[in-house]
């Protein structure tokens, strides 16, 4: 991912400005190990609203999708302004007191506007989509149908701006806290798709695919 | 948690007056299994901010906490406009195309605002949270300070109105797909704390404390 252009470079506020190739890189890393994102926007009586949607980054950008008749989704695709948070919890840090006690986390908010992808290019975002989910997927899967392709609302999130925090850091007691007799230290949480379950209706002789074979054991996010 | 009340009662719009007993266990289970929400909120500049912040259910209500010096924790707690997400992602959902590929999800989407917890309920609230992230901490610690306590803004969320989704289906393909040959079913996330690792500055002879033992190895959301 490089550095956010266009209108971020207009705006002397947050934290472009100072956006190191560390930050750029660690968005990157915690872009690509997230599935969901939290979309938050402004609705037309002028309440805030945050919604889960499923994402996948595609350089720059990301590509957010979902049905056509997602009644918020066609409200974030009139390019205003929007809030994204992509936050990956890592560790409970648990320290000697409960005020020191915290988390291991990587939290980017990005600032833009989402705009529909045109249908021309439609079908490309969709695979980049499948396959970020699930890699090798799409080889596996037939075409999708011009219905489909007309039921699903692809957009495109330009970033504009973004702040990213990572906290990976040990407890920090106090002197006297660390003299005392509490246990301080650090649960990392691991998480795996430790199986398949096939569904009800799947043929006999059918068996798994190389891409959830891929996946199985593995740690997705 | 019992339906929300108050504010919620006066409002004809969205979900509240169809609000059923099984939404509201729903709701208090996935608010339980979850430690972090993703919070939006509309700026002094009109534009909308998501971020994650750590929060506890309280009866009805939901606990957030944060640094005093927290610029946004400080505009939130001016009891403006606030929707809350909450999230479990429980699998992944693979189906014979990708357009009937999804996940397995709970997400709850809450709206309310938030007030400043007044300083004779803090030090409760705080052992409330506390207790949420790590069950019997609270008695191995010693008591919050002064200082502490003046530094941390802990925020009651009050539920004003909320919608629920829960999507715990398997792949409904089309029977032309089920003919096909494409594999299909679904792959269960698993979140454990498989281990616990010492603070580089803990004390020999300091074991694991019984809340710790408790937490390893289990699935805490």
């Amino acid at each position: 991912m490089t550095s956010p252009t266009g209108p971020a470079r207009t705006r002397p506020t947050r934290m472009v400005e100072r956006v190191s190739d560390h930050d750029i890189e660690a968005l990157t890393t915690l872009l690509d190990a997230n599935r969901v994102a939290h979309v938050a926007f402004v609705s037309a009586d002028a309440q805030p609203v945050v919604l889960p949607i499923a994402f996948a980054r595609d350089g720059d950008n990301l590509l957010l999708h979902g049905s056509t008749a997602s009644r918020w989704l066609r409200a974030i695709a009139q390019a205003i302004p929007v809030s994204v948070a992509v936050t990956s919890l890592d560790a409970l840090v648990i320290a000697r007191s409960a005020f020191e006690s915290s988390m291991r986390y990587r939290s980017a908010v990005l600032f833009g506007r989402c705009r529909p992808v045109e249908d021309s290019a439609k079908q490309a975002a969709l695979d980049l989509i499948t396959e970020a989910l699930l890699p090798g997927r799409v080889a596996e899967l037939r075409r999708p149908t011009a219905k489909e392709l007309a039921a699903t609302l692809v957009l495109r999130f330009t970033v504009e701006d973004f702040t990213i925090k990572v906290a990976q850091g040990w407890p920090d007691d106090s002197p006297e806290d660390v003299r005392g007799s509490a246990w301080a230290g650090v649960l990392p949480f691991e998480t795996r798709l430790p199986q398949a379950y096939p569904a009800p209706d799947l043929r006999p002789g059918i068996d798994l695919p190389e891409s959830v074979r891929r996946l199985l054991g593995g740690a997705p996010a």
